[in-house]
Formats: C-alpha cells, structure tokens, sequence
C-alpha cells in the first residue's frame, strides 16, 4: 500500500480554515513525476459569497469540487472535455442563501448547479409528507424536501490526502454532517481520488449512522451532464435489463428511445426513466454517456450492490433553462418516501453501522476509447 | 454622449469584492468641478454582520445603497432632509438572517428598513397559494411570501460607472439575478444615477427575462417615507383621477383625507389606497410629499407606461412600530397574485426581453421650489 | 459600588468588530489580585464558519458563551466539572445554518447544543398554530417555531464591563434584538457576571419592550446538564411541592422517581415534569443536581417571582442520542402558546416597560460543599 501524507484545509475540530491557499506534488509528493496541485479559494459576488472551491488539477483533468456545498463535484475538465452543465442558477451558490422549504419545499433548485451533486440522507427525492420512521421517540421527517439536506451542508473536515508512492493518487476528502438532536446523526465521509495523468476520477463514499438507534437513509448521485457531450444525437450506452418511464403520457417514441438524445424543446417537461442494469460477473454496473460523433464521452461505473437503482433523467429544455441529462445511480427511487420504504428500498443502518458508494468516472475525448468502452458494455 | 470610465466593485463572474474602498472625482472623473466620492464598507454587529453598504456622496446629497439587499436606497441625505424612515428593524439586515417563509410567510419584514426597496420579481404583494403560471412543465410557485425575493438577493455584480465629460454623472450599477432551475431566471440591472451637485437622483431599472420560456414578473417600488417629511399636517400632492380604499372599514373621513397625515395613532392599522394618476403629455406622472411647513419635501416621479399603477400605504403607527408612509408606484398591486393575474396586471416577459422602470427622485428643503412643483402637478 | 471600565467587543450601532482579540486583568483591571482574561475568537469549519466565541477565565472557571447564538453559554469547565452536555449536534452553529421551519418547525434543534439556552422571546415551547396576540392592527405568529427565535440571533452589542475596585466582577453584556415590523420589538440585555476566583457566576437578563403597543412575551432557561455530574445515581435536589409529569403513560415509578436519574435507556422518550417549588423567605428557589458520589454538582438559583414555573427534562437517550437533563426555569411552561395565555403564563410588557430574571450558578467539585448546599435546600 503506497504512503501518505495528509494536508488539513479545514477543520472544525480543529477550529482551522487556511483561507486561499494552494499545495501540490514539489509540497506533498516530490517523487510523483507527473506535477499535480490542489488548491482552495474563497469566492466572492452574489450569492457565491464565503463559498470554498478547490480545485485538484492533475495534469490531465481539472476537477473542482466544493467543501461549502457537501463537497459536490461542480465540473470536470480534460482538454475539449467538460463535464458538468450550463445551469440556470450559473453562481456556486453558498447554503445560507439557499432555503429548502422554499417553493413548495423545492428550494434545493435555487442552488443546483453541480457535475456531481449527492441528494440525501435523511430523505431525498420529491418533498412529501413522512410520518413513519424507523427511530423510537424522535419526531418524524414530517415534511421533506426536495433531494435532501446533504448538498447544502459545509464539510466540517476537508484534507488533502496524497500518495508519496506510486501510484501517488490524490485524495480530497471531506468529512459532511447531517445531523441534530431529534433527528439524524448521519456522517458522509467523501472521498475523491484521482491518480496523476489519468483520464478520471473515482468518489468513494462512507455514510454512518453515529446516533444510537436504527436510521433510515437514501443516496443519489445526481451526476449531470449537458453540452458537449449531450446534444442531438447523443446517446446513452449499457447494460439495459427493463426500463420503465416514472410517469404517465409519455409518447411511444419517447419510451422506445429513452437513451436517445434530441435537441432542445424549449417548453418541454423532463423525462425520467427508472432502469435496471445488468451486472458484469463482478457485480459492477456502468453507463456511458457519448455524443453524437462519438468523440467526446463519459462513463460512470459502480458497484451494483452499493447502488442497486438508476434513474436516467431527461431534461431537453431550452438553453438557458437547463438543457441536461442526469444519471442517477441511488440506493433508492427519487419517490415519495412512504413509497420507497414500502418497497424496501431505503437503507437501514444500525447504530455504528456504515454504508459506501464507490463510483468511477472514466472520460473520453476520443472516438476509439469511446468505441472500446461501448463494446465492453 | 459623455464618456465614462468604469470601476467595478463586486463581481461574481470575476471572483471580485473590493472590501472596504473608496473612490472619488480625482480618481474617476479628474475633470469634474465637484467634488464626489463612492464609499463601500463592510458592516459588523448583529444581523448586518457582512453587509455591504455604499456611500455615494455627490457634494449635496448622501445616498447610501447596499448591493447585499439586492441594490436597495438604504437612505438619501441633503443638509436637513433625510429621505427614508425610521424602521423597528434598525439595523441593516443580512438576506442569511432573513426567512421568507416566517409568520405566515411574511419573513420579509424582519430585514424591512429601506427608504427604497424593490418588490417582486416572480411575485409580491401578500402570501398567497398560486398553482398557475405561464411556464410549462415546470411548477408554479405554490407559496407565494411577501413582497418577493429580490430584496433579499445580493447583487452579483455592482461597479461604478462615472461620466468623464459633462454632466460627470455618477451611476451606480448592480446585476441582481433571481433565478432557478425550474423557475425564475428573471435578471434586475438596478442603476442609480446621480449628478454631482445636483438636488435628487434617478433610478434607471431594467428587467430581463434570461429563461426560454414566457415569465410572469411584477415590480413595486416601495418608496418610504418617515419623519421630517412626515408628520401632523403633511400632505401627498399629485394629480389624482381616482383613488379606492383596499379594505372596507376606513371612515368616510379617513377615505376623502387619504392624501392627508396625522399624528402617529398607536395601535391604529394600516390604510391602503389604491390610486390612478394623472399622466402629463410626455405620459410621466408624480408625487409629492411635503411636510406641514411646506419646507421639506420629496417628488417622485415616474413614466406611467412603465409603472402604471400607483399604491399609497399609511402607516401612522406609533414612532416605535413605524410612523411612515410608502409611496408605490408598481406594474402590479400588492394583492394576491392569482387576483393580479386575472386583472392583466402581470407583466409577461418573452424569452429574452426586458421591461424598464424609470424614476427620478427630487429633494427639496426650501419652501420656493415645493411651491413651484406643487404648481406643476 | 465598585468602579468600572468598559471594551467593546462587537457594535452594531458603531459598525464595530474586533475580531480575534483578548483582554485580561493587567489590561482592565490592574489592581484586582486574581489574574483573569476574556477572549474572542472567530470559530472555522462546517456549520461554525463564523461564529463568535467568547472565553471567559476568572481563574477558577473558564466559560464559553456566543454572541452569534443570543449571548448562549456554550459550557462552564471548573478542573474536573464540566457543566453542558455531549450534544449530537457537536459543532456551534452559525444561525444561517439553522432554519427553524424545518422538520416541522422543530429546525432549533439543528443548533441546539448549549449547556444554557435561551428559549423564546415572542414565543417557545412546542411549534403551534397561533391565531390571537395582544397587539392591534398586527398579524400574529401564526405559525411558531419551536423554542423561538431568540437563540438564533446575534448580539448587536457586546461589551465587556469589568470592576477596577473590589469585588472586581466581570460583567459581559450583550443585547440582542428580536424585532420585526409588524411584529415583536422585544430587546434582550443579556448579562453574565462572574467574579474573579469564585465557583459559579450569575445570569442577569432584562427584556424591554421597545414597541408601541403591549406585547407578550415568553422566557425559559433550558439549562442542560450530561456527564459526568448526569449518570446513574445522580439526583436533583429542591424544595418541591408539587410535581406533574407532562404527558401521559409515564409508569408510576417514573413518576415516583422524577428526581433520580439512571443510565442512558437506547430507544427512550424523553420525560418532562411540570414542577412546584417552594420559595425560601427571600422568594427564592434553587435546584441542585449533583452525581453518584456526591462530589460534583451543580445549583442553579432564581427569584420565583421573575421565574415562577419550573420544567424537568429528562432525555436518559443513549449517548450518542443526547444523555441530558434539562433544569428549566420559566415564566412560560413549555406548551402551546395559545394554552399558555390561557392559563396566564405570558408575560405582557406595556410599551417601554422591562421584566428582569437573575440566575445564580454555583459549581461544586467537593462532598463538603454539596453536602451543605443539600441540607440547604
């Protein structure tokens, strides 16, 4: 196993916040011969006052991701390659501007810009009203909202992990909580690791439970993907087993062509698509996301068994309302809660116990990459 | 056309905040024969803890404006006249310690001290459920809170735009973005405009539908007005054509006197009129409110094409509740929306266009010139 | 009466923050005997990114109090005694972090973890619907918040008072505003006075109604006691004269046992008392909750006059859950409001008019000292 350092970056614990600051190989891994650096600044303008980006350049691949905002992965860049959306809220938008019982408890839009953006724990999906829960003399989750509290949480532990070995991998990991009296005590460990040259990252993800009865919990990924890569003709590659459209009146041609991309329709309603995926023998699932020349691509791999579900949404709006598709690989539905838990799909986990998430992200900015993976799938 | 240089003082797209700064006529605007200077500062204590305020002093007027508070007048000062009134509230209130959705929904008062302060953009007036709306496939906003968001949305960009060359007007410009994925992507360029030396200011408002869908908007100034101006004896003067009580219950007295102003009446309600101004041939309209003395005075005048609705709210309060009066000219009245809508008072913004406010704001602290303007209207 | 001197620490009204800074003895008192210091930091990392805490060491007991939270104290450590409790929110939470409409309106006890908090002022207790308040021309709190606002709210002014004479106390002083237009006006003078070398300190409150009309108003002092004075075998000791539990279903024995406390129970409810205690000659009242052994308690005094009602909180959770007991002194059981008026609990303040509460707080780390105390009471 390679050695490591670590670099703190912010701490509550230990009451530490370095402000702009930057690290990278010559500081941490002076052996890694390929130069690679983190670095954290402050942003300022709108409602984007007070947030922490980093950015972990390893290059190749330019991720940035932010502690203020449950340490979501807002894009990814290699070269003509970028991943992640044009969203109409545009600005890193920091928590304290953001109230989720907003809008019928759909505040959670008002800050949704991310690549990768985790909804959870407690509850996510659409806001309802939950009246059952698994603890015994805590009140209920009684009104959700929309997609969970996870992604407007700052990380209270966020350092930098780096490799002084080969293969030197960098991790960035944060430390999110999720919790209150009479409530839940749901730790998020989040971990990005990125190995120096390559073409991708991985999130590995540890949720647990440190209160002292049984919790309820749910994880999505809502990794969002609009333009180069979406655009009419793009397509989305895998394993299908069954899919089945979540509402009513959708057309025929839509149905049948679920993982086929148009153009904007401005005034169009999303689609979405709940599907289940056929596991390799390792029981690992993908999915891949290519344009239409098949020169530009992204592949999200994962561990069935952490993440059973998938739901691929469909968002062909106007431009400047969001044109983007979402693949949402989740531990459960985003449906009403009383729904999920009938059909067992939340998570329980005991006092102490953890739950993981670990997904890979491969990117392609290359036809014959892109035509290998497709016949893998 | 004069020329103009300008300095930007806060910018999310350039990941920029001044802080504390100063600049001034031999800065900007060498050539000007009066002196001026614009005075950003950061504020401490209590809940303007991190509020931006700005100072723009002109040689006879002070406006301050604060770009936390979505580009509100906080205040305007000309010798012995101070524009604005004096709110409970004291204090300068951070939008982070403002909830909407409080009492009822009408969380907005807790931050409410403004001499101008916007309402709207996607809604104002009172609480209210609203389950229509021009957009498709998205949801409407269900729960309306008062007086809207804009006030409580920090500009994301605010610079100084300063006339090199005769008049060497001074602009202050600030981008407010209210926006949502799934929901309003409506744009303010919010500009006060000041002439060094000169006896008032102007606000220069533009609203652009930035979404790819038709959006419903409405905007209301509300322009308040305190003690000196106010006070036992003050009167509004402006060609009125017909004016209508918004609740039942207002004396006979009370209704024909409704350009009148008392004494503060502890415990006594609000009034609300609902007023049609007279256009002159250009289309303009304005009020004037002068105290009892006819010697201290504020004219606001406006084009009734933009702002065809006129609201005067009469709040005779006890001093320690709000003795002030607003004048409000607005697209829409502040009432329920749904009412709104049925009476074609919404605005409807296309994909892409704008809509305008223009207003000027006179100063008048001598008995010569409120006579004269009274003459006027 | 002993002469003082005044520091500022925070001051809304001067636009005044002096950030991370320490004063001592040397410094403001010179001549007093015993060494002491006040320091204030500014907390980093998740939900305390900009919280303001305050370190007080009178050379005997160091207590932590926030500005940013009401003037809350935080914990009070005397060598081995440790008053506050192991909450599971862990961290001190900036109030932009706590939304008290959530989950509810039961969004307090994301930041709840203060070993004395204060609950109200417009309101406390469980959230309700609530029609009727004593004002005209106002709309109620239609829809209150558990234990109310107060909490939640930065000081405006802090300042430390400290005596150049004998006995040399320490005074900090903090106000905090709950104020609203068309709503409560209520001021918080908050004071904590501690005298150098003593065992315990004092709480000193005052609430003014600075509006114009009679407004009511709610105090309760949720003082919240964990390990190591709370563990099996502990006891609070008083002068009771009668005692109601809250709910029904408690066993007989519970109730039997209200004063005696056993290990963390995994899975309990919690149990709250409605308790009567006798006054001595000055009309004072005191409990002391003191552990196993004898050796480590606590005594917390009032005047029953400012706080006649007395509520009992038990929450024996597993730890990780909240083992705590709350010892809360009140002019307001902790009930629906409308309840509460109706019994006439509520305070009702005319304009301009102040009620007061003193708390005294002695720590004990010996047998001899609670054993007297004991036979005290």
């Amino acid at each position: 196993m390679a050695k490591t350092t670590t670099q703190p970056l912010i701490s509550a614990e230990r009451n530490l916040h370095l402000g702009d600051c930057c690290f990278d190989r010559d500081m941490l891994a002076p052996d890694c011969p390929t130069p690679w650096s983190v670095r954290m600044q402050r942003l300022h303008g709108g409602k984007q006052e007070g947030v922490d980006l980093i950015t972990i350049d390893n290059g190749v691949c330019q991720v940035r991701l932010c502690p203020t905002r449950g340490m979501g992965v807002i894009d990814a860049t290699m070269g003509g390659l970028k991943l992640g959306w044009d969203s109409p809220v545009k600005e890193i938008v920091h928590p304290a501007f953001v109230d989720l019982q907003r809008r019928g408890r759909t505040g959670w839009l008002e800050g949704f810009t991310e690549f990768v953006v985790r909804c959870g724990l407690e509850f996510m999906g659409p806001p309802c009203k939950d009246f059952e829960h698994t603890a015994v003399g805590e009140p209920p989750a009684t009104d959700t909202t929309l997609h969970g509290k996870i992604a407007n949480i700052p990380a209270s532990e966020v350092e930098i992990i780096a490799q002084t070995t080969a293969p030197y991998a960098i991790t960035l990991r944060g430390v999110v909580h999720e919790r209150s009296m009479y409530g839940p005590k749901l730790q998020l460990t989040a971990e990005l690791t990125i190995v120096p040259g390559e073409q991708g990252f991985s999130l590995n993800d540890t949720i647990t439970n440190l209160g002292g009865q049984p919790a309820e919990a749910s994880l999505l990924y809502h990794i969002n993907q609009g333009r180069s890569v979406l655009e009419n003709g793009a397509r989305l590659v895998g394993a299908f087993a069954e899919s089945a459209p979540r509402d009513e009146g959708y057309t025929d041609k839509q149905i049948k062509q679920f993982d086929r991309y148009g153009s904007p329709e401005p005034g169009s309603p999303e689609q979405c698509y709940f599907i289940d995926l056929k596991p390799d023998r390792s029981g690992r699932v993908a999915v891949l996301l290519h344009n239409k020349k098949k020169n530009l691509g992204l592949q999200v791999g994962w561990n069935k068994k952490q993440l059973p579900l998938f739901t691929l949404w469909k968002a062909l709006h106007d431009e400047r309302d969001g044109y983007v598709t979402g693949l949402e690989p989740c531990t459960t539905y985003p449906m009403p809660r009383p729904t999920e838990r009938e059909e067992g799909h939340l998570v329980i986990l005991k006092p102490g116990a953890s739950c993981k998430a670990e997904l890979t992200f491969d990117l392609f900015d290359d036809k014959g990459s892109i035509s290998k993976a497709v016949a893998r799938l």
